[in-house]
């Protein structure tokens, strides 16, 4: 290979340079920060894991998107993790074990083999927050909260939320008497919003006129907060889940929008694209002129059964590296202080000092010269040391 | 599979619970932080590369610890990084070009197939910093007094401070005639302390009963710093290669010693082991009663010619988790606020003026009472509120 191609990167994969790094640490900090003030533990779960442990639960094409590697020491597959959400319900349903509610967050680098969408990355760095053991939408409210937090607190403006909730669909598929093999398949057609398939499924499998029609009308749920409505209206003999759904959502939507005023709700009854072990309540926030959810969640109860203990769940991820390109936030650059260099333990100190005050001081070596992004000049000697503003 | 299988986690692979992972996040912070005061930028290069990119110049027994995996776009291999040092001698060269001295810092997760020893993790989580572009001892002077102060940073004492020089061992077998393989050879052998074989490979490959006498005996250099004046009575004939390599430890030395003075140093001209892609000055931290380098580095000039630019770098690792074992300083427990659970709006805006001053305050569900960590009750009503502590 040429010295050309040894420093490509993989397609999807990127490299943060000190300028953008520093910033995207700074937003770390700051969304762990906001995490911890409302009360989420942080915790640290391994970048790998026996396949077994980490995909189960999460849908097939999960398992697809994550890289698989031979554990050399137990001979056992072992995936690097594709979400943190599957594992931190593991650590609250296996780790913690506590019978109250239990709030976790998490930071870290997770792969994908192929970029979940057009301009997705395949090494995003996901952020997130989790709510178990509470099935009332009180959790729901507040995890919304949250992740509308997280997007204001590093200045991404003009959201708007959109509200769904897959319990609807499964209640109405379970009515109309699908199998589960059938509901997958209109599942994963209402997933990719693909509209001519969509109502040939229902065709095939919903014989019953009114409920095929009842189906398809389903689907084109999707609007201003007038939706709800109209959900009441064509869904009025439903199942009590069709009823209680619809009624979370517009307690949801009334504590959200009094608490931020001026956010654009809508909602989308059908939606369902990326909630593949999503059981209630689903929500994705999206920012002005973005195309994809830069936030998103929702409630997915009984994840922890397959670690031996079954609990409500509710929760969002999102994604540093997104946030970064979309906040308008910026980092002011900080002052750097020059000390030319000097065998002078007396200079040593003065500059341990200025770095303990938490002063940014660049030791010089031999020959070196300030470089051109320096503020500042340490001169003197003995007890007496200035700080000299280089002017540009 | 058993329920009982599922959380298992692969051997040396570890999650951080609540506690262990705030401490790692402040010590991560605390560690950044300091290396920013010394002017080293923050960089955030992938958790995968290409393996040509990746492992190339570090030597193969890096090739067989990374975990490798097919690219599904290029079709081309891929690892994830065993190590973030190459990719930062890759961002150097390639992605900042610049012509002045470059200090670079990371922290980040690698994987190894293998632990590098009997204790340690799979799955560290690396921490650094390089300084690239200078070759003088005044950057390895720079980058040990970075290496201590991290220690001393998170409350590591009683440490002792091991120096050595790969170039002294490199003159001698040029000279000595050996062959590239021959060199490997013993080369392996020395790392890994292996002394029988020592002599007999010596012996073989060194016919020259003077040289090979000497070569012997440069094995034995290990101790206080009086094996310095040794290494120059015995190697006064060596080239002038291994009389300024011997000449830049006694530098360092000094100067170390003058900043840190309750520093124990230890020097072995004749250590090798881990330094598989140095150059030049080699070195590790040890802390009390702890039978592996904490940290350690050293000088690895020219890596960075295989990106298409070689310069003069040097600097060091460490691992986070092995930090959070030795340290000693504790996290105090934060207060944590507990708010009865209400969807009263003014109780709602104290939550989040208590938050915005960095207080923790949970909100309580439907139901719940106060958790065992909650310190502190907020209680009132309007524009009247108290916090009041919980009494155990």
């Amino acid at each position: 290979m040429t010295v050309a191609d040894r420093w490509l990167l993989p397609e999807g994969v990127e490299e943060l340079l000190p300028a953008q790094a520093q910033q995207a640490e700074n937003m770390r900090r700051r969304l762990l920060d906001l995490y911890r003030s409302w009360g989420y533990e942080l915790v640290m779960p391994p970048l790998i894991e026996f396949t077994d442990s980490l995909l189960i639960g999460m849908g097939s094409d999960v398992e697809l998107s994550s890289f698989t590697v031979t554990d050399q020491l137990s001979g056992r597959q072992m995936a690097i993790r594709p979400d943190i959400t599957a594992q931190a319900a593991r650590i609250d349903a296996h780790s913690i074990r506590s019978d109250e509610p239990t709030r976790l967050c998490y930071a870290g680098s997770v792969l994908h083999t192929k970029p979940k969408s057009l301009m997705a990355s395949r090494s995003p760095i996901q952020l997130g927050a989790e709510l178990y053991g509470e099935g009332s939408v009180a959790a729901d409210i507040e995890v919304i909260s949250l992740m509308l937090e997280t997007l204001s607190s590093v200045g991404i403006g003009d959201v708007t939320l959109e509200l769904g909730h897959v319990g609807i669909f499964r209640s109405l598929a379970a009515d109309a008497g699908l199998t589960t093999d059938q509901e997958n398949e209109l599942f994963e057609v209402l997933q990719r919003k693909a509209v001519g398939e969509i109502n040939a499924v229902i065709a095939q499998y919903i014989p019953d006129a009114e409920l095929a029609a009842q189906m398809s009308a389903f689907t084109q749920l999707y609007g201003d907060i007038s939706v709800l409505a109209k959900a009441e209206a064509l869904l009025a003999n439903a199942s009590d889940e069709v009823i209680q759904a619809i009624k979370q959502l517009r307690e949801v939507a009334e504590q959200i929008q009094l608490r931020h005023g001026d956010l654009n709700l809508y909602f989308d009854l059908s939606e369902l694209r990326g909630y593949h072990y999503h059981t209630g309540l689903v929500f994705g926030a999206y920012a002005n002129g973005c195309g994809y959810a830069v936030a998103n969640g929702g409630r997915y109860d009984d994840i922890g059964r397959v670690f031996g203990r079954a609990r409500p769940a509710t929760g969002f991820t999102t994604e540093l590296k997104s946030l970064l390109n979309l906040a308008v936030n910026k980092v002011e650059n900080a002052d750097i202080i020059f000390a030319p260099y000097s065998d002078d333990h007396g200079q040593w100190q003065q500059i341990q000092n200025l770095r303990h005050e938490k002063k940014i001081v660049i030791c010089g070596l031999p020959k070196q010269a300030a470089g051109s992004n320096c503020t500042h000049l340490l001169v003197g000697s003995g007890d007496q040391w200035s700080l000299q503003p280089i002017t540009k």
